[in-house]
């Protein structure tokens, strides 16, 4: 069993700069904890006060009558140092460290993270952080993190795991699978990875078995054979792994080199790394929160044959040209399909994939899950793209066939709804169903689910 | 003065088809044009009915007192040809057909067309359609369209035409500059083309003084020279066009077959055509209309050098690696700037660009305007990209900041805020500025920018 079991599943937690304010730095965790009902023990530590948020508080780690599991850091930089050692003495084998300070800003900072790290030598004590936002592990509501993402809604439990360099990106990409209803698993901030890295998490997130699909933010990979070998894990578990890599260029690496201390520049070839291991690289976090919703799906294309069903034309043009263009296929009807889907078109319209409903749907709502049926029996594709724009006036019905339409496929169907009803779109979403407002975001995750 | 004046500035209308009903065909142009004020002659075209929608009708084209600048028919096809033929009869000189059933569906549908089309000939009367959504002119409220989009919200008065071969997709469009808060002038759908084709509407838009951006929706031009003549005419003028382009691809091209009975596929080579005459050419709908909202604004990248400030360190990771990947310069600090900026930073903050506010904005709510003012005075940049993420407690704050710099700069100011309050959001985009939920879209607007 690794160590990191212990610091992600930790069962008693101090909180060191406890504070009574739920806003606050060392606030903020034992506040969600709280609320959300961590299945363990809270221990606030700060000196000034016996009880914090109505938990009873120690003075110093010292004073623990037994180890805590983790010990996470929320006071400032400057006596992180003596915490940690007193810690350490105390006997606890876990710290997350909040702070930052270290590395990322100049040399006498590296010095300073360099005596944080002297502190763990020959010990089997790990580390997360410093200069991280923590973590949090929802199956036991252990929320190790001051991030503000989960201020104003709970996090729902589910099978999506994320791990990264940057904080803020974790945070808004909680805040994304916030909105689109995605459960989560654990969500970690690595920061300056003093002892603690995207490898060791990597590793840990494979074997975990509340995880499904792994998403990461990466900077810099300090090790890169390890890395690879914990990404070899994840694909032998058979889980997917979605990568958003940063640093790719000179000024990028020189960001880096400011934000987690880390330079992205040191020759490593993360293309044939993804490819080698199967990750799914992406390029910004909405990309990465629609590609994880599929990949959660269990869903797969089989096969590039992809039906289209529009309710404009110009749509169907603008797909067709797309699909075609990221290597999918826009392919025609067979014959007996071209004369089952006919009648059930309007006389005015051409019978072909992209079938063209237009706005004949409008006077004829059984139109779209009729096509819809035939194109899914006919076994000639192996996803369905179903394009819709504004139609405020026959919303529900839409939204009603589009959830039967999904219901009897037995491959992927994804809908373009644009400038869609507000609570029609959510309805599809909450219901597992991949929407896109615009029709370039769902080419890119089809042209990159193919080549899978 | 081109006949299309008298089109698209019609100072009286016959409504043909004319119905009661405000959300039929034949009766929403006529519902709209009562609602928004249209500065013309409105006369319903019934046989039916004596007064349409409080309006006296007559029976038949035949029964004008005097021609009407514009007969718009809401008919089935059926009828069409008759009502043509009356129409010329009576001296009508334009005319908008929305029904469809023409060339884009079989040879019997062309050979109607075409006998539809040789009502014209010899004639100076101007036909917009079949097969089309018909035309809105702002300046007068002349709403020849039954476009739904407009059902819930007024348009703006602008200087943003559209024209396009998607009568869908401008409804759209429209649906998206509501959203947007664009000023709208001429909206435009072109069908089938049998007489008004996109190179006329280029020349008119082009010689119209209250049109100062065009975006085209394109699928296949009939005679290129001409087209290109027209679009080299609104680059003479000054006019910037914004074009998606439909039917690329083989399998697009047999879409816009069967859509509005093209081929895109014959030879012609439009990007040559675009790079000849300015056109900025995009990939969605979406994409137009931050590049159309860019234009709009007079404002220019007169260079390649972008400062960054962003409250996340991996945003400005992912911002340095992706404008940089775009040919822009996301150059660092002279090191007069470097002394200006370090003070205003919190002590754990790298001096450089981009800059990396860190959490210690929220403690320090003058920072950004701060350091953006630095930033501004120096002359050190072409155009400065904010990023934000979530924030909601000082969304207040940070929107007032971002409305100071963007008045205090000579040059283009964009934000990106990823999960943003959304009020706060809009109150930034009604004030003219261009917002941005992700990353890849505005560095895509840039990349294009700057190679203009």
């Amino acid at each position: 069993m690794s160590t990191l079991n212990a610091l992600f599943e930790a069962r008693s937690v101090a909180i060191v700069g406890a504070s009574d304010n739920p806003h606050k730095l060392g606030g903020r965790p034992i506040a969600y904890m709280k609320r959300l009902g961590y299945q363990g023990d809270i221990i606030p530590v700060n000196p000034r006060s016996k009880i914090v948020q109505g938990i009873p508080a120690i003075a110093s780690l010292a004073d623990l009558e037994k180890p805590v599991d983790l010990a996470v850091l929320a006071t400032p930089e400057v006596i992180v140092e003596s915490i940690v050692k007193t810690g350490i003495e105390r006997g606890i084998k876990n710290f997350v460290i909040f702070a930052s300070g270290y590395a990322e800003i100049d040399a006498e900072g590296l010095e300073k993270q360099q005596r944080l790290e002297a502190l763990f030598e020959g010990t089997d004590a790990r580390l997360l952080g410093p200069n991280c936002l923590g973590f949090i592990n929802t199956q036991t509501q252990l929320i190790a993190s001051f991030t503000t993402a989960m201020e104003n809604h709970p996090l729902k439990v589910g099978h999506l795991s994320f791990a990264g360099h940057s904080g803020a990106l974790g945070a808004y990409w909680l805040d994304k699978t916030i909105r689109a209803d995605i459960g989560v698993s654990k969500w970690i901030s690595s920061g300056n990875e003093s002892n603690v890295d995207l490898a060791d998490i990597v590793e840990y997130l494979a074997n975990d078995p509340e995880t499904h699909v792994i998403s990461l933010y990466i900077e810099a990979i300090r090790d890169p054979e390890r890395f690879e070998q914990a990404l070899m894990l994840a694909k032998q578990k058979n889980k997917t792994v979605v990568a958003l890599k940063g640093g790719k260029t000179a000024a990028g690496s020189r960001a880096t080199q400011a934000h987690t201390a880390s330079n992205t520049r040191n020759g490593v070839d993360y293309q044939a790394i993804f490819e080698r291991t199967d990750v799914i690289e992406v390029d910004s976090l909405s990309e990465m929160i629609k590609q994880c919703q599929f990949s959660l799906s269990g869903l797969s294309l089989n096969g590039g044959r992809i039906g289209v069903i529009s309710i404009s034309g110009g749509a169907g043009v603008m797909l067709s040209d797309q699909l075609t263009a990221s290597g999918l296929d826009v392919n025609d009807f067979s014959e007996p399909l071209h004369n089952l889907v006919k009648p059930l078109l309007s006389a005015h319209s051409t019978t072909q994939n992209p079938v063209d409903l237009t706005a004949a749907m409008v006077a004829q709502p059984t139109m779209l899950g009729d096509v819809a049926t035939a194109l899914i029996q006919s076994k000639e594709y192996d996803g369905l793209v179903v394009f819709m724009g504004l139609m405020d006036s026959i919303a529900e019905n839409i939204t009603q066939s589009l959830l039967d339409i999904e219901r009897s496929a037995d491959y992927p169907v994804f809908v373009i709804w644009m400038g869609g009803k507000i609570d029609c779109v959510q309805k599809l979403s909450n219901a597992g169903m991949l929407t896109f407002d615009e029709i370039p975001e769902l080419v890119t995750l089809l042209g990159r689910s193919k080549s899978k």
